[in-house]
């Protein structure tokens, strides 16, 4: 099939500069803040955004060098197909996280909930919808088991 | 900013042939099924993804021919950001939908809560993860006057 082309909208700067101490979801760690810059151009797109709690960031994960169709997740040794983990090395190595948004000012997202690396290029922001992106009755396949009886599993943080 | 290269990982078949009739998002039509073909050297990549209920297509809106800073969503008349509404016509065209699994079989993927068009060339599935996806006290901006009172707006099919 035929090659797309994307461009970068903006920058993601963050805290975290390496893999290492990095949630493995920003929802386990509200208390770090990041903000997206956008290029000029799109700064008019953020109209109205400052409503919305949340947002969904979509990302290149642009330090990964590698297209697996399997590989391990942090939470456990077993070995997953690559759309049944969040892995970065996947085809088309696009990043999704849903993030807290704290303020926007003129081309700037301030969020929390951040599980970005700093310098991560920005390729859309879609308002997080809860009628659209919610959804109650899920079933999380290998990953429910780490979060048996509500607890949230000790290894949140890559080491 | 550099342009980066992505590609189809396969294809997106579905009952909806023109936007006429489709709903504004799959979570309002759990009737109809549609599937997504990997290409053979993806299928691989869906091991365990049938542990979950639910998954998240992201694909390229490859029918819209602009990119607008500022667009009017199907409910209602207002001008919002791009960035605050779900609109194709956006930066880099990327879409996004969580929809329901019903069954993977080699490498096709049979689910329901379908808002995609049919022929829509896929770029990634993710497993939908309720701890890192779902969110509890989300504000949705200037959507939630449409759903006041838990009610769903009339207007959720694409005249």
């Amino acid at each position: 099939m035929d090659q797309i082309t994307i461009h970068p909208i903006g920058i993601i700067h963050s805290p975290y500069r390496e893999i290492k101490g990095i949630p493995i979801q920003g929802v386990f760690n509200d208390e770090v803040e990041a903000r997206v810059e956008l290029q000029e151009e799109y700064a008019g797109g953020l109209k109205d955004l400052d409503g919305f709690s949340h947002a969904i960031l979509i990302y290149c994960f642009n330090r990964s060098q590698r297209e697996d169709i399997r590989g391990r997740p942090f939470l456990e040794p077993q070995e997953h197909g690559i759309f049944a983990i969040r892995s970065p090395h996947r085809p088309n190595h696009i990043g999704l996280s849903v993030v807290k948004i704290k303020s926007i000012e003129g081309r700037f997202m301030h969020f929390t909930e951040v599980d970005v690396l700093d310098g991560t290029p920005l390729l859309d922001i879609k308002p997080y919808v809860k009628y659209f992106d919610s959804r109650e009755n899920v079933v999380s396949g290998w990953i429910d088991k780490h979060f048996a009886g509500g607890t949230v599993p000790g290894r949140t943080v890559i080491r």
